[in-house]
């Protein structure tokens, strides 16, 4: 069976479809932190996509891909997250409405962009089962479009311009260091790094309070996360039935990182780098602090997937 | 009596001097703030800028111009902010000791800064008679050339190229915002501006608690700064005697905003730019917002001073 996933085609083409509505982030470096981890050290920065997050990129591209007929409809999800937002500003370039089903705990800030990008907001109990019967009720009452927020070919393939950016600003990459949380960004990242630069490996970092993309990777099945515990909250969602193979095939590892590692990392890219990122943006960081003797010496890209913190609670203020 | 301030020539072999030790900081744009504002906002970021702040540019010019004989003795100064940090900074690239007078309170963040760069601190009362006293001590032991932090030409014609290079980047503005403390930063980018964009208005931020700068405008005559409070910790110096009259000449208005103003604007820049300011730099954003009309539909250039916040303490976190 011929694994279901973008092929490097559709990446380009997903790459123009996408170009008018996001930012070309930059790449930028600290050499501070290239003398503290000792390794050359490219960021990509997702922190300063539209939205704040990558996630606007998978959005836009599922979006703007539908049909006529499917246009009509509108758009739904379930997300307490970043990709709420991202699919609600899709929608609104696109000019129709997206349905969002949120948690009732979803941070203020969360909803707040929701709200400003125009999406439409059905809350429900904080569990998933509460949150799948919920959009299943709002599509049957809608028939909006489920988009998921990674398990969607069209949102992997929107993901993946990221890494196409970041190979095509900073070629000659000896590792590309993702973060894994539902593995939309990851698998995409993966695919560009196959089809663009094929001598780079892709290492994904995960927290060890959230560790089924680890547990599934080394075992080789679909672990589901239970109860994952940990600051990444955007990382605290299991693999997809797409995601996995292309992970599972195509990434040359997973390395965790625990909490204090990672609002650690996260302290330094803004005590260093005066960027604001997101806890689960400093994942990467974390694994590249933590296993030094292993990246000594390379050129490492880290793709700093979103930056949308409550600025109102930190870590690191008690 | 011709005033005594840089020149054209100056400026630009001071660009020169310092290029190989500075960043050509970026310029960043904002299209919530901008719609917010009404008004074309280019952001000159120092933040990004060596040691956080422009600061490193004004230190670096004044030591890379010392005489061999000059050199041989290192610089001092008193200061319990980024002047320290930037004059350390340039010392240690020179290969010289820079002897740092700091009052005991100053922030730890500040005091780290300098120890990472190889500062000799010498901690004294935090008055600035005690300031003045120890650095005078200081430099008869040691035989140490002073530098100023602002009332100082080297120093000002450093400052004077982050608004050139901001000129050269977003050419045509309508006018140019920046913080004013001592005028170092303010006097620069008035004569930078004057030289190489002479249709562009230079105005100046100030919050209300530390207003000797509005008041010696508008009086027409140096008044100094009584007990100010400000969470603006860059702009409680008063005005210099090198700096005021240029200030005086050059500068279309000084603008107020209280402290409620700063912080929201800072939390703004943090929320929507993703990128760490620390509350000087907020000033001219603030002013900005606060006279909408008075900026309405112009190109307007404001230069973030710098970025060196002590993160376990933010003004909106109670």
């Amino acid at each position: 069976m011929i694994p279901e996933q973008p092929g490097k085609d559709e990446i380009i083409e997903t790459a123009k479809r996408i170009r008018p509505y996001i930012h070309r982030t930059p790449i930028l470096t600290s050499e501070a932190i290239n003398s503290i981890s000792g390794v050359q050290v490219f960021f990509k920065c997702e922190n300063f996509q539209k939205a704040g997050a990558f996630k606007a990129r998978g959005a836009i591209n599922a979006v703007f891909s539908l049909s006529a007929d499917e246009l009509l409809k509108g758009v739904a999800t379930h997300s307490s997250g970043n990709h709420a937002a991202a699919l609600s500003l899709a929608a609104k370039y696109r000019g129709i409405p997206a349905h969002i089903v949120m948690p009732i705990n979803s941070s203020k800030v969360k909803i707040a962009a929701v709200e400003t990008y125009g999406g439409k907001i059905t809350f429900c109990e904080p569990t998933l089962a509460a949150r799948e019967e919920t959009l299943a009720r709002v599509i049957q009452e809608v028939k909006a479009i489920e988009i998921h927020p990674y398990n969607n070919l069209k949102i992997i393939a929107g993901q993946a311009t990221s890494a196409l950016e970041l190979i095509q600003d900073a070629p000659m990459l000896d590792v590309i260091i993702a973060p894994v949380g539902g593995g939309g960004l990851l698998s995409g990242t993966a695919l560009s790094t196959l089809y663009f630069s094929h001598e780079t490996h892709v290492i994904a970092g995960e927290p060890a309070g959230a560790n089924d993309a680890f547990l599934s990777f080394h075992q080789k099945k679909l672990i589901p996360s239970i109860n994952p515990v940990t600051i990444a909250d955007g990382l605290r969602t299991s693999l997809g039935s797409i995601t996995f193979p292309i992970i599972l095939s195509l990434v040359s590892d997973i390395l965790l990182a625990d909490e204090t590692e990672i609002i650690e990392a996260m302290s330094l890219v803004w005590e260093r780098m005066k960027i604001i990122i997101e806890p689960s943006s400093a994942v990467p960081l974390a694994i590249l602090l933590k296993n030094k003797q292993r990246f000594k010496g390379q050129k490492v890209g880290i793709i700093l997937s979103g930056g949308n913190v409550d600025l109102s609670s930190l870590p690191w203020i008690i």
